[in-house]
């Protein structure tokens, strides 16, 4: 078991890397950084960035993790196993990401922020600072989550978007505002109002149309939402009674809106 | 004739490069990479990107190609001459790109897309994975052409922007639609149905307006489409031939809607 | 006080660098290049592009800049003291930069534009070519300033926003369209004609709601706008009587509206 680094990399003193990973050609890990076995860092990417702002000096990524090309993580955050990050993607300090989770290209989270697991966050999402995203959530492409009532300010909201929602491309989502569980949030919709569980929401502003679990495949006539019934690529094998139960705690903690 | 490569380019083996080419400083080119004659890619990029994505390890980019500074394009996928990429583009797999075609900087082609010939997509433009874009198409910044009906699903719809269609800036195409021949999509709109050929298309949904042919410049009062009449830079000189032939095939094939 | 200078770093031939500068791993200055004291150039950046548009084949940047990693500048533009850019950031040629600018993460300055001081862009934000955009002002993520009133066309009409105004995310300008001095445009609006000075205008198309002085802050009661009153990181002291004398030449320049 050994680690491959490429000879143009730059390792900076102190840092740990585990077995059978792989760091490419121009890639600099700065000092703090410990990544975990079996992952592979891509070229360009520059991982464990200072800022006066990280609580922690230190970087954490998982095992099994995939960091395409020019990757950017700053110091102070902490990524579980089975990461992947698309190209170019900034990830800022103090952001807590789970396991199995996905952030494609150009995506930019800003720091203070909390992500699930299994979370997919697709191209050129933006991630305001001190939003929450729940476990088993998707954000499509040119989705804003803001978080500055009165810009500018100091008094920053961060989102809130709760565990297996899905948000469509080009949808800006406003400060403070909660997308409920299980919802489905329309193409290009601007979210002003909390959204509640289970329901599809869209436009501008968005108004709730109807539970997901009225929209019907209009192939197979099947019910679509919860998505995992037509969608389980890489996913455990119990996702739906992750679902249940998740979705049970939810309702116990929070309500239904 | 000489090829121009920066020491600190790497270049794997069995890469090709046609004479009077250059590589710019900091650039990978893997393995797989067949790059034109007179050819110039710039600094940071990487090219030949390996997926087991790709249908074929190939990469082959045309003659008299520039990429701008950390271009990223991936095996499997085929670029004509001519072509010009801005800053960050990244390009899938599986893309065939024709000739005389521009993508601007922090554009993404998501992989399995078609794109005709003297093409342009501007800056920060989303290409969903399996879009087809025919050929003098405009597309400006922050559009998005996204592909998937039931997010998220497998069943993905690629969108189709037809011959010289024009997307303005900030406009969302839902899966599968078809923009048609020649048809212009006003700012910031969600289309989610087909746009016939020829009209101008706006808001969110978007709805036909007039056709392109009524639109006026109004400080020379002359019809403004097809945009031909007032925009010719870099285009062939017969391109008012080349659009008539285009058209009457379109229509035979297609009809008018 | 002396020179940091990445061992990898590739500084081209007459290239000035101030007193007490750093440049980062990776970093290419090209000719023509000359960076004040004090500042901090990181890793990857390119910096001082040639361009066959520059209107000369210098780049000025001033003292105590930070620029973040993977910045391209081009030749052709001059930037103040002071100023910072986040990562990937594009800045391209004839551009004039003020004092204390700061521009986030992902924003392309597509060249030809001018910005004041003080003015903080955002974010993934697109500034169109030829956009003016004064000082003290705020743009968010994913806002575009876009040129083009017939695309394509040679008859670019840029944008501008005027001091102390504030667009927030995702919205869109259209060409030649004045934002006025002190407004506020709402998130996600699609902004068609000039906006009057110190008024919230929002929607698509967006349309003047009442005077920023009527915003309160929901939580303390008071009067939100002009935002100075409750937001004053990093400005001068006197920004209030910044803002009074700046009003004043405004309205005698251009009335009200």
């Amino acid at each position: 078991m050994k680690i491959n680094i490429s000879p143009s990399a730059i390792i900076e003193s102190g840092v740990e890397i585990g077995e059978n990973s792989s760091i490419g050609a121009f890639t600099i890990l700065r000092k703090g950084t410990k990544v975990g076995a079996n992952s592979e860092i891509g070229s360009f990417c520059e991982i464990g960035t200072a800022t006066p702002l990280a609580e922690n000096p230190q970087l954490v990524i998982g095992e099994n993790c995939k960091l395409r090309s020019r990757t950017t993580i700053y110091a102070g955050s902490r990524i579980g196993n089975n990461f992947i990050s698309g190209h170019q993607v900034v990830i800022r300090e103090n952001t807590l990401i789970g396991d199995d989770v996905r952030v494609g290209t150009f995506s930019d989270i800003q720091g203070d922020c909390k992500i699930g697991n299994f979370t997919r966050i697709h191209s050129s999402v933006h991630i305001g600072k001190y939003s929450k995203v729940g476990s088993f959530v998707w954000i499509f492409p040119y989705v804003v989550l803001t978080n500055d009532p009165l810009p500018p300010s100091n008094n920053l909201k961060g989102v809130w978007i709760q565990d297996f929602a899905v948000v469509a491309a080009m949808s800006t989502i406003l400060p403070g505002v909660i997308v409920g569980f299980g919802s489905l949030i329309g193409a290009k919709s601007l979210v002003k109002q909390d959204v509640p569980i289970e329901v599809l929401a869209l436009g501008s502003p968005a108004r709730t149309i109807k539970p997901v679990q009225k929209i019907r495949n209009n192939v197979t006539g099947l019910p679509a939402y919860p998505w995992f019934q037509h969608y389980t690529e890489g996913y455990p094998n119990d996702i739906s009674l992750i679902y249940a139960k998740l979705r049970k705690t939810f309702i116990k903690d929070h309500g239904q809106t």
